[in-house]
Parts: C-alpha cells; structure tokens; sequence
C-alpha cells in the first residue's frame, strides 16, 4: 500500500479563491453600508484616517490592468500563532507575482520585534510553496512587541523606505490592529509611501464585528478543541463513572467555549460574559454544577463534560475586584510579606482586604491563593492566567458535594477528571475553510495595497456561501477603534468582541442548555476533514451559521445519505 | 453551503473486507506455520485446550452452504475503550444474519460484570447501524470485572444455556484474553456447547505476536496522539521558547510513545524498556534531556518536544525497588505514620528504606514523594498511576539545568509545559484502518464460532496491504500464555509484548534520534483522514510498515504528485 502524509500533500491544494478576485477588479467606495460614527476622541487622535470610507472590491469593466511597476511588499506575523497564517502569505506572494512579476515580498523575522530590528529575509517560490496550508508561524516566526512609539514608527519608515515597501501588512489581533492603526495614522501625517493594512487573526475569534466576520484560525482552533471534546465525551459516556472539567484557552471572550458548545453538546458549559452580567459570584457557578452533578446522579448518570473558558476567573466580578485589590496590597506590602510567618501570609494578606475581598480571598482554595499571591508578572501585577481555573472549580464543586452529602441530599460518588486544551488548536493545519479564508484575506491585503489604501483591515464577508461568492472589503482601523482603560491608561484600541448575550449564537445554547444538563445529548464530531464531500469538509462554524440566520441543525438526512 | 456532520455520515461507511471472508470459504487447520511450544506448567492447567492447532479460513471449493440452523452468540465489550469496538459488533451481526436469517446476537451489558449479572440485549438492526465506525463503548459498556472462578464461569454457562449460546465473543485486551483462556478450558473440561472467542483490543498495542500483529484501536489513538504532538511541535517550532512535556497513555508497553515518535519526530522519546534494559536511573534520564536542552541552546534552539511513557517508572530499576519497598513499610508503619509529625513523614519513612531506596526517595521533589505515600489503592499498594511523571521530570531537569547554571557550564532559560493525552484518544471515531480491522476481526470472529472453534483469539494478518488481502486465522489462546508472577502469585496468563529493542521499529528509531535531538526535525501529522486518497487515509502504523520490512519513509515526491 503506497503511503503518503497528510502534511506532505496539503502542500499542493488549491484553496477555491473568491471569484471577483480571479479577473481583473477594481478597489472602489463602498457606499451600500454606513460606517459606525467615531468616538470624538478617536476622532482627534486620528486626524488623517478617522474620515477613510469603507472599501468593496469589485468585477472591473476595463481590460486587464497592465501594471508598469512592481511593487515591494513586508508581512510581518504578529502575536500568538493561529492556523492560516502562512496561507496569508502565500497568498500575498501570488498576488503580487501575478500583479508584476519583478514584485518583492520581505518577511520579517520573529514579529514586530523583527520589523523594528529590521530582521527580515525576501520570501521566495520555494520557500512560499512549503508553507502552503500548513499550520503554525514558523515560516517567519512572531512575537508580542508593541509598535506604539514615535522611535517604533521611525524604524518602521527606515526600512520601508530601505527596501521601497509600498505596503507592509500586519497580521495580528485586535492589538496588532491598534499598532496597524497608530502606525496608519503616523505614516498618513508625514505623508508616506507606506501602507499598513491589516489582516483579522485570532483563534479566541474576538476581533469580529459588523464587517469582520470572524478572525481567522477561529474555525481550525474550535474544531480541533471540538474533536477533543468529542473524544472525552464518547469516553465519558462509556465509562459512565468520570466528570471531565475542560478548560479552552481564550483569555477574554468565550467565543471559543460557546462555539466549541454548540459543535459538542456538553452537559454544561460556562460563557464568562453571562457570568459578568448576571455578576455571578464563583459560589454561583459552583452551585449550578453541583446541582447538575445531583440531579443526574438521581437520574442514573454519574457522569458528565463541563467546559470552562480560560478567562472565566477575571468575568467573575468579585474574582475581578478581589485581583485588583490583591495587586495594590501586594505591592505596597512587598517587604512586610518577607518577614510575615509563611502559614500565615494568607490571613495577613487578607487582614489588608476590604470584608468582601477578604471573604472571597479566604474561601479560595489554598493553592490557589498561593498562585494568586506568588505568580506575578514583570509589573508586579496578579498571574490570573497562571490559576488553574478548571482545578478551582473542581475543588470548590467536592468541598459543596460533601456538605450535601453531610445533610443527607446526595449519596453519589463524584470522580473528575481535568482537561487543558490550548497549544493543541492554535498551530493546527488549517482547516478548508481557514484556507480559504486565509488565502482570500492575502489576496484582499494586496488588492487595497495596489489601491494604496492606508489604514485598512482586509476582510471578506459572506463567509457562509463557498468561497466564490465571498465579498473581499477594506474596513478603516480607525471604524473599530474606541477609547479604553487599560492598566490605568485610557488608550485608542481596536475593540474587543464579547459574546453577546442578545446575538443568536447565545440565545441557540441557552434554549438547549437545560436539556443538555438532564440527559446524554453529547455530539462527536471527529477530526477535521479535508478530503470529503463539501458538506463535511468546507462548511465553518455554527455560530457563523447562525448569525447569518441559518440553522444550527445539519441538513437532512435525505441530504446525507444522497451525499454518500 | 450544506452542513452534515462526520458522524453522521460515517455510519454509512463500508470498509472493504478480506476477499476470503466474502464468499463462501472454509475453516481448516493451517500446517504452514508451527506454533510456539507451550510450557509444561501451562500444558498441566489447559489440558483439554493446550493441543489446539492454528485455524486459517480459505475460499471454500464447495457450493455456498445452505446453513440449516440459526447461530446464537453473546458478546461482551471488556476493559478499556479502544476505537473499532462497535465495528466489531456490527460486523459479527451482519455475519450472523448472512449465515442464518434467524441468528441472534446478545450483547451484554458493562462488560464481564454485566455478564455474570447476565444483564444483556439483544442487539437489532436499527441499534447496530447507528453506531457503525463509531468510537466509544457505548452501544452496551465495559467493564474490568474478572471471569477466573468457578463460580464466575458457572453463571456464564448459565446464560448461556438460557440464551442457546454457541459462542460468547470476548472483546478485550491481554488480561480478558486470559478471563476468555480459562473460561474456554472451562467449557472444554464441562464439554459445553458454548466456544469462547477473542478478539484482540487495546490502545496500548502489547496484545501483539507473531500472530497478532497488532491489536485494534492501536492505530487510531496513536494517530489522535500523533496529531496532537504534531501541531504542539509546530506551536513550539513557532513560538522557539518552550519545552513541552508530553506523556502519552499506555501502562506498561511503550509502543505507542515509539509509535508516536516515528509520526512526529519529536526531540526526545523515552521508552521504558530501555530504560529497563539499560538499568537506567531516573538522574540518567534526567543527564540525557538536559545534555539535549543544554547543547540545543548553544546551537540556537532553546526549545524542543519529549514524549514520556505513562508507565515510564515503573521500568526504572531503583524506582521499582523503592516502590516495593514503600509498599512494605508503609503497610507495617501504618499505625506509626498517624503520630509522626507532617514535615517529619518522609524522613521517617525513608529511615525505614534499604540505604539505596532511601536515597532515591529523597531525591525526589515533595510532591511526588507525596503522592506516593498518599495514594494508594484499596490494597494498600502505591499508586504509581497517580504520579505525574511528566511533571517529575521536568522538575528534576530544571534542578540539573539550575546547577549547570551555577557551574557556568549553561545561561538558558528553561520555559517547560506539560501535556497528558490519553482520554482524547482512546474513545475516537475509528481510522479506516481501524474500522476496516474490526470489522474483519468481527467477521472472522464468526467463521470461528460456526466452526465451533473453542478457545481462539480472531487473528488478521497481512495488515500492510489491502483489506482485500488480509489472512483470517484463529490462534488458540494457550499459545500465547505464559506462567508470570502477579501480585505475589504465580499466574497463567496472556503474554504482554513490550518493545523489542532487537525489533526494526525501534532500530530506525534508535538510527535516527540523534539527528532529531540535534536539529528541528519534526513531523506534522495532522488529523486523521477518511476519505482522501487512500495512500493517505487507509495506511496503517510505521512501527507495522517496519514490521513488515517496508519503509518508514513515504513514497516519493512523484507519488504525491500523481495522487493529488
């Protein structure tokens, strides 16, 4: 039997390309749509890009454009990997070879870092051909450097100007993004040559808004997570004795969580933004699972998945509160902590809290004080990241069980197990629908690159149709943007997109949840498919399909069966 | 965009079967190959099944048999989950419904307990379907009850005189091919109509001979594993400043950490046996990775991947003498250890050790000296299950690195993660491979049991090629036992194959490991594939490929040109 990898042959798909961006097409004003009014303070921040229109790419009636002048290009990878990013910039490379083939790509190496160090090296054929679909960033490599001042942007321009980039493209998140459009705003006041676009990536799939439709790698990441999930709820189901507690990475929004929810069908699952709404306290949570645990230990099953997103401790309002006192009574406390008694640093710190803060500090586990007490990064600040969410919950759920059992309301024997899904998601081979996504947000960067279109997010809409019927736009940085504190700054950022408890996606889960929680509703929706009926393998997220007012529910069986 | 689900659509899934096991064929002794001599000890406890000969099925010369009665056979799911099991099942109901429209197939409930409680269905049509080349046990349950007394057998005879039983099919590992030796020894001695059947199941791949060549659901979990590796390792070869820790399921054999290691291509695989070959101690494996972390750092490469065994520890020589000896003291010091002092424990206890075990007791990190004395099961043994070896090493590797640092022989800086995938893989929708292994194993399960073929484990061979070309046999069970010490007690049971380090696979791996401790030399599997080209989708392990003396290495670039 011949043997080939996967990982090999990915190597010469050809993702299906959106068809305004085959022929000749024009970059024009989008007039259908209305921009969101800006934040005056944005406004006066951003003299000269807070009035850009939005951007549609369209069918051109000319002939084909004979373009006299290459045009050089940079890429830079920012922040944590995501799945399709080197299709980003396979895809850019294309482009540009096809628009003049004296064009130019640079990379630059480790990220921002690299670009403001001017580490790069020009990306060839043979290199690009390697990295075609394929996960991870280690064609060029990325870091979490910040681009934000004066000297940053100068060194930016040096090399630009060094090697004639018309455009540099950022891809990066809802950060990179802010550095995209601080850069934009610096270029367009000295009147530079320099481009910046942006291209919307980020597995916890919060840079989304009305023209975003989601950020890349999303898709990949929540599938991978969602074949795990899968597995343990199969297993799970034929132990019928474990409750497995799964933490997702996602630092903020619970896009992930939710998302992940609607593919798998856990028992429970837990979404940060409702918990900050309903300002429930950890108690709360605590209560409602233990609540499950009993009522399906009654029902004849002891057993169950619970999904838990990375950031759930910083949404719980009186975590949130209780952090940011920590961090004021730690630091003014530094010395008086070296001399205080090791056993009895808890309650001394403690003793330093308001009651409330001081209630909530006491009732944690100790471990979990501990880790809120000595893991502190570089600024001194509380490590929330560092706390073991899903043990917390665990421990807190027994320590409740117990005392149920001690009042006579539960007999039942309750065995968890703990779960961290992270680094296996966001470097996976992109699924045909990041590669698309990727390949067509490349294609988009280089479209309002020829175009000259400073301070530009590439985006593509329509995302549920196939890819030949996607819509590539240029959405301003500056149309994202709003003024927020940040470590007691109050700073221009590209805004972050919560779960929003009105939008469909949530108010899907909450009608189901309850039936989820009585009975055995799990879904297994295996790995990721590359190879099979479009179906299976190119279709993307329920929440997408969702927002976009379709069903949740696959088509029918009929449907199935004719695809077999 | 339509939308079905993968495990929706799987279920109509046919995997090609063995061409003999499609027409009409026959059940024969097969004199081409000599079976190994049964031990002495073993002839006088199976005399009514030591003598039994290998059985091949071939194409059958006669006109199709016109089976004149119906077949009754049980089946009972047993031990772990591995992927495949429910193809077995279906499989044996569609060859009981070919051989007699009115067979029936029970299934029994939670495994052998289910069994000796004699709960059980009848499994239908309607049932069967739904879970064809699906993972998990959950269509009926598992368990790890044993059947190794009278009174155990008794009841199974029971039932099966109530239900007509022909043949009870024991799917199951090592040790539930020992349940189904002595049971079958049983029925022989009682000259019960009923036959006990095998068929070979676990992940862990250590129910494997010159018979077996592997056992079912091996090639799927290892698979998930590999692909989950493969994208940590593009994580880590993006971010270049972490090393991961991975330990992978798998008690006592190490073939799937080998197996693992040839899809990947990490920096470092330990695998137990040489450890135990070698007589290594844990501070040797520790001197090992930390060489690699040190040398990897002075060549540019301040990150790498380690895969870890689960039962790595008990393969250390010393580690294992230390447990023995915890075993003992802390059973006579049980009472002693309530009054000695908390911080006092470990030095009480290790004042009680041989000077050796001592020494290694106080090597280790708090925690894990720790969990050894606190868990322990309800015999009173030390649960090593529960230590976190991955966890152990990497804090014994980051001491070593922190004295180098003070000898000035190194001035990195060590960022270690670790993982533990065991639950992720073992309950996943099967491979093709898998589904179409099982399913044989299912068919020629029922050749066995129309044969009247007592005492025999399912056997398929020829697994490299084609399904159409696999070789049905049946291998008595007695000639894969062998007398072994058990928990003090001198036992009867299934052999445990463990890595051969004479074996090919472990050579090329041997042969290749300096390379990738060196460089970056990782492989990225990606998710398993259904429906793609068969030379991606169908092909079966590496550790087989050797096995079978092809080789590890995919076939040439034109071949992947030719299949895409």
């Amino acid at each position: 039997m011949t043997y080939i990898r996967l990982d090999k042959l990915r190597e010469y798909y050809k993702p299906e390309i959106p068809a305004v961006l085959e022929e000749n097409y024009q970059v024009d004003i989008d007039s259908s749509e209305d921009l969101p009014p800006v934040e005056e303070e944005i406004k006066r921040l951003f003299p000269n890009t807070c009035h850009l229109p939005l951007l549609t790419i369209q069918e051109s009636n000319g002939s084909k454009r004979n373009n006299m002048r290459p045009l050089h290009v940079g890429v830079v990878l920012s922040g944590g990997q995501a799945p399709g990013g080197h299709n980003v910039i396979a895809a850019i490379y294309d482009a540009l070879k096809a628009y003049h083939a004296a064009s130019r790509l640079y990379g630059f190496l480790m990220g921002p870092g690299g670009l403001i160090k001017h580490q790069f090296i020009e990306l060839h054929k043979s290199l690009i051909d390697r990295y075609r679909n394929s996960g991870g960033f280690d064609m060029i490599g990325s870091d979490r450097t910040k681009i934000e001042c004066v000297e940053d942007f100068e060194r930016v321009i040096d090399i630009a100007h060094r090697l004639d980039l018309s455009a540099l493209v950022i891809i990066g998140g809802d950060d990179s993004a802010t550095n995209g459009a601080l850069l934009a705003e610096y270029c367009a006041e000295k009147e530079e040559k320099l481009c910046v676009i942006g291209c919307p990536k980020t597995i916890d799939g919060d840079l989304k808004n009305r023209f975003i439709e989601t950020s890349f790698g999303f898709d990949t990441c929540v599938k991978v997570y969602a074949e795990l999930v899968g597995n343990i709820q199969r297993d799970c189901y034929s132990a019928k004795k474990y409750w497995h507690f799964i933490k997702l990475m996602g630092r903020s929004a619970s896009h992930l969580t939710l998302e992940c929810a609607l593919q798998t069908q856990p028992t429970i699952a837990i979404i940060s933004e409702e918990v900050e709404a309903k300002q429930q306290t950890l108690d709360d949570i605590v209560q409602i699972i233990a609540d499950v645990v009993v009522d399906r230990y009654n029902r004849g099953y002891p057993f169950g998945v619970v999904l838990i997103p990375e950031g759930l401790i910083e949404f719980v309002p009186r975590m949130r509160r209780l952090i940011n006192e920590l961090n004021e009574v730690l630091r003014v406390n530094e010395k008086n902590l070296l001399i205080v008694k090791k056993s009895e640093v808890v309650r001394y710190i403690a003793s330093k809290l308001t009651t409330e803060s001081a209630e909530v500090f006491l009732s944690l586990p100790n471990e979990v004080a501990g880790q809120l007490m000595l893991e502190r990064d570089p600024h001194g600040n509380v490590q929330v990241s560092r706390v073991q969410t899903e043990e917390l919950i665990v421990s807190l759920v027994r320590k409740e069980l117990k005392k149920r059992k001690e009042r006579g309301n539960y007999d039942g024997k309750f065995s968890a197990l703990t779960h961290f899904f992270g680094y296996e998601g966001r470097s996976s081979m992109p699924s045909n629908f990041d590669a698309a996504y990727c390949y067509a947000l490349g294609l988009t960067a280089v479209a309002l690159a020829s175009h000259h279109a400073n301070g530009y997010m590439a985006a593509v809409g329509n995302l549920v149709a196939f890819p030949g019927e996607w819509k590539p736009r240029g959405v301003p940085f500056v149309s994202m943007m709003h003024m927020e504190e940040r470590e007691g700054r109050r700073l221009p950022v590209v805004k972050k997109s919560l779960v929003d408890l009105e939008g469909a996606p949530f108010r899907y889960f909450v009608e189901h949840r309850e039936q989820r929680a009585r009975a055995v509703d799990f879904r297994y929706p295996g790995p990721i498919q590359y190879f099979g009926p479009s179906a299976v393998c190119d279709s993307t997220t329920i929440t997408l399909r969702l927002e976009h007012d379709l069903s949740a529910e696959e088509d029918s069986e009929e449907a199935l069966r004719e695809q077999h």
